[in-house]
């Protein structure tokens, strides 16, 4: 990218921003978008923008539960979808799970408009090499990741409105969800229906990081890229997992960063 | 609005960014605008979405300072406009002096529109009474405030570029600035010029609010109302003022908040 030093300290948190004022250009967020990324990107800075050590635990621990689930699913919404949609769906092609759509603002053209994104990055996926210590068929693998969101078939019970909407064949049958990015009333009404809910989030406050079975306080993309590696290389069985220890850990990491 | 009730308690927080959602459909404001919104929300949010008593203290500080100023002048951005446009009118009314628009992704259409948004807003408080305790003609005070932006026929001496593109009437020959949201390089080249800068920022660790001769982290809507006060009944002297050890208080907040 023109004006970004490769050797400028925040690279990653430029291009990342650059990536999303241009998917709001063309479509595929919504108007709020830019200012859900930009609290991410205070939170980030606040966490050092780096994965810190608690965070990489509750990656090992997502990738644990998500292996041993009967039916797995990575919901995504648009910025998800834009700032680590390649990397969510590599992971999805070795889990050999869907991936749901699942957007707060729904619109018919935004849900399409991202569709098309994921099966157009699936189509390019398909053709590179198979990830580092991954065996099979690459190419079927990523090709046979269903891209679920469009069908609005079934429902979060509840909930109300169309936020409980979703697919049947995705979050509806889900027993571990991966969603980054969730509302917190979702996230609480997904856990009360038993199912685990995975989240990503960089606000380690937030109802929805409290809500879930395993939060992962960190930026998306960064997360994306290391649960690749932890749903191939697992050495980390699922544990008790007492998520309100790992949120203070995000906690003390602001509170030092803020005060050192 | 609606959909927001009066008892919400992150009213101000959400109309706020309906704002700047809609000040960005209309022209007003750079793609990066509601990124920077939502920095700052995040910031807003571990400060607790209040003026601590250091804010109060750094906008008391501030009003001391422009009072005693020889050419005092406010600079504003497209969010500063768009959020605090017309309190900071009715400071400028009060202190007799300038507002100069001067924002970092400079375009003719941009600084137009926010002239034509500012110069509106003044017909408009013109009508109004004026403040309490204030005593004169508020319509001439009001109609006599001068925008100032669009003429760009001064420079900031140790700046290259757009950025250093400012007012003669106002940056230039200003010796007190209050400067919401600015940038690190252009707030440290105006101090380097000896002149006092005021910065309103709600990340206390950014590279402005360390440059900075007097830094308020706080939201600068709150911020704006509260100036009008002080500027008008000021109780408080200018001191030497401990510009460190003002932000240590806020780091403090932040930490506080994320560890309670």
């Amino acid at each position: 990218m023109v004006g970004i030093p490769e050797s400028h300290p925040r690279r990653n948190s430029l291009l990342s921003r650059k990536m999303i004022v241009d998917a709001t250009k063309n479509g595929l967020l919504a108007d709020s978008a830019m200012i859900a990324h930009g609290r991410g990107e205070a939170f980030d800075y606040l966490l050092g923008e780096k994965t810190s050590d608690s965070a990489r635990l509750a990656i090992k621990e997502s990738a644990a539960r998500l292996i041993l689930s009967k039916y797995p699913v990575i919901s995504v919404n648009g910025n998800t979808a834009v700032l680590a949609g390649k990397s969510l769906i590599r992971v999805a092609a070795v889990l050999n799970c869907p991936i749901e759509i699942n957007i707060y603002y729904r619109t018919k053209e935004r849900i399409n408009n991202l569709y098309l994104l994921l099966e157009n990055e699936k189509k390019v996926l398909a053709q590179e090499e198979g990830p580092e210590n991954w065996v099979g068929n690459w190419n079927s693998a990523v090709m046979s990741v269903e891209i679920l969101g469009k069908e609005n078939d079934g429902q979060i019970e509840g909930l109300e409105g169309p936020r409980s909407i979703c697919s049947a064949k995705g979050i509806e049958k889900a027993d571990v969800i991966l969603v980054p990015l969730e509302d917190g009333d979702r996230c609480e009404a997904l856990v009360s229906l038993g199912k685990q809910v995975l989240v990503v989030d960089l606000n380690p406050l937030s109802r929805t990081a409290k809500m879930a079975t395993v939060t992962i306080v960190d930026e998306i993309s960064r997360v994306a890229k290391l649960l690749l590696e932890d749903v191939i290389d697992n050495d980390h069985p699922p544990t008790e997992w007492n998520n309100s220890e790992n949120l203070i850990q995000a906690l003390k990491i602001i509170a030092n960063n803020a005060t050192s």
